[in-house]
């Protein structure tokens, strides 16, 4: 049996990260004997270019027939050469919504190799060791009506819609209380419950799964301003934090401040399990396209190795091997590899390929 | 002429804080001729009990009055002994629609004197010095439809509408454009128009107000998720960050982590000029009731004290007055004064009341 990995590398510093990623991976194949298939698609504005369609035919094929997606980054505020129904149709959110992958995995772990470059002091993140489960494929991202609308005075409204079903927040729950029992077990639920009904649907829901199966897990609610202070004030008062997409999108950003870069941060986003127990998967950095260092060479690659690692850990079900993987990314920052993003002043800046290779060499080290 | 200020002091800590902020305005009208006449009003939880209406007659009528509001805080989320009717007529949401105050000014500055208690590092927020408006009165917070249902399939869904109109987006942007005259010119303005068609809206009428009489300011468009990453990562970097209602209520939060407490942090929501120039106005400490500690007498009260400098600002129209309250919440804090939200371990805690009293003798030092 062979997993087979269609990779996306996407736009700006998509297709340099993801290159390093696919090295990684390649590496495990080699020499962990790790079953993988690796397959690059065009997509997006490169598919656009090369094809004059965001999602030829073949990618889309590829992707639903994938075990999973290696994606880099799309810029979808660059694409306004593209006609807007050839940039949906190429769009990161119909991948999402195509393939169901509703849980998003967000880890955030304080890197002790990066307390310096980090924003916050020491006393502040050291420990900090969170995940979010940001609901994906629902919310305001996704919901009807939505757009600009004239008015009878001939001025514009626009709108969108902010919907959740009880089962979109149920899958989501329990997403969050399984994990939460293979770590620390607590659950944050954030909301705005005090101004949103659809906030207090999902308080009530998150409770109700709570109530019916998961009592071993600890659940506090919270609301989502008060999230965002106590990402920033304490850090590690946090295990597993459960919210929807567009709160989801925000608060792991400001978590994303705890190592000063989000060139750090991976994600993995999982559909619910078919018969066979197999997730769909989207690997992905949190990092956007960063039009601005494209082309340079100089992008953080660990983002797009560590999704790496989440893959070896949630398709390939080798969490030994995604072990190596994380404890390799940190021995490489603990010798003292630094790209551009997370370098102090002073410090050696390596390129985005000399820092994959630094991780590469600890993996050879061990 | 008098100011006539309608005191809501509201639950929980609401009263212990106000209390101090009306003790502090009461000094100016004393010692500094500012005419103010101040009278308190029951509201929310506490006019429930009283009198059995969380918004009595009366309490309305002086509302609607008022030059000014001082608003102590609410607990929406620990009313649930109060029918939701009663809990909506009562709300801190229908005031600020009833008023009208669309411009939520929230300044956040680091405070020198609390360099150690911020959970940053004094080299990421040392003159940081921003101020964010706000829109207070539409987007998700009142659009309709909303609600939760009962699906055909009989589980519940959940429902709130996004909406702005261009105008309701073009007077949030005129008054961040005009404040940033008077500051140090530089707006950022924030939405996720790469997902939300109206957030797209909300780009393009900010930028046609800034071409159309504001090109002295220079204008920046960011994601909402960059910005909450930014304001951890660089919070020197913005000067003006005008969003809409949902965003400003998170990304205020984010900033507030600057100086490690919501305790300091001050608001006012002002209303567009009547035909004399009179704004109408609530002034509000931005933290909430904190049921945890209320009674204690321990609650930071800078954030109403601050909240009264705003209302000597913009309502008194007394700006030197603001600044002299303003120092001497400085001198207080420079002379070692704290409350428990901003002490180191080891350092002496003030109540309530005794950091008024420090911020009271500042003022008569001068
Ligand atoms: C690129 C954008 C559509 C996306 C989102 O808003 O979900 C990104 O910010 C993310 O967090 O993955
Ligand atoms: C109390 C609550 C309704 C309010 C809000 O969400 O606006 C508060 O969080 C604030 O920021 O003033």
């Amino acid at each position: 049996m062979t997993f087979n990995i269609v990779v996306l590398p996407g736009d700006g510093i998509g297709p340099e990260v993801t290159d390093e990623a696919v090295r990684v991976l390649e590496w495990f194949a080699q020499h962990r004997a790790i079953p993988l298939h690796l397959e690059r698609r065009l997509f997006g504005s490169a598919a656009w270019t090369a094809e004059g369609s965001t999602m030829p035919d073949a990618t889309w094929e590829a992707i639903l027939a994938a075990d999973a997606l290696l994606f880099g980054a799309t810029g979808s505020l660059d694409q306004t050469h593209i006609p807007p129904e050839e940039r949906r149709k190429g769009s990161l959110l119909r991948i999402r919504k195509g393939l169901d992958v509703f849980a998003n995995l967000r880890p955030v772990k304080a890197q002790p190799a990066l307390a310096e470059a980090s924003p916050f002091k020491a006393r502040t993140v050291a420990g900090a060791d969170l995940i979010f489960v940001r609901e994906l494929t629902a919310g305001v991202y996704f919901g009807t009506p939505r757009g600009v609308e004239t008015q009878a005075d001939g001025t514009r409204r626009g709108v969108n819609t902010h919907s959740y079903t009880e089962a979109e927040i149920a899958r989501a729950a329990r997403f969050a209380f399984e994990l939460a029992r293979t770590r620390r077990g607590h659950v944050t639920s954030v909301d705005k419950a005090n101004v949103m009904e659809a906030g207090r649907l999902w308080r009530d829901v998150v409770s109700e799964v709570h109530a019916a199966g998961y009592t071993d897990v600890t659940l506090e609610h919270m609301l989502a301003d008060n999230c965002a202070l106590q990402l920033g004030r304490a850090p590690t008062r946090f295990d597993v934090i459960v919210t929807d997409n567009l709160f989801g999108d925000l608060l792991s950003d400001c978590a994303g401040a705890i190592n000063g870069s989000l060139g750090m941060l991976p994600s993995a986003a999982l559909s619910a399990p078919d018969a066979d127990g197999r997730r769909r998967a989207l690997y992905e950095p949190v990092h956007g396209s960063a039009p601005d260092i494209a082309g340079k060479g100089i992008a953080n690659p660990l983002g797009a190795i560590l999704s790496a690692a989440m893959l070896l850990r949630w398709t390939a079900k080798a969490p030994a091997e995604a072990d190596r993987l994380e404890k390799a990314v940190e021995a490489a920052l603990a010798s003292g590899a630094r790209t551009a993003d997370i370098a102090m002043p002073g410090e050696a800046v390596l390129s985005t390929r000399a820092m994959a290779d630094a991780v590469i060499s600890a993996l050879e080290a061990n």
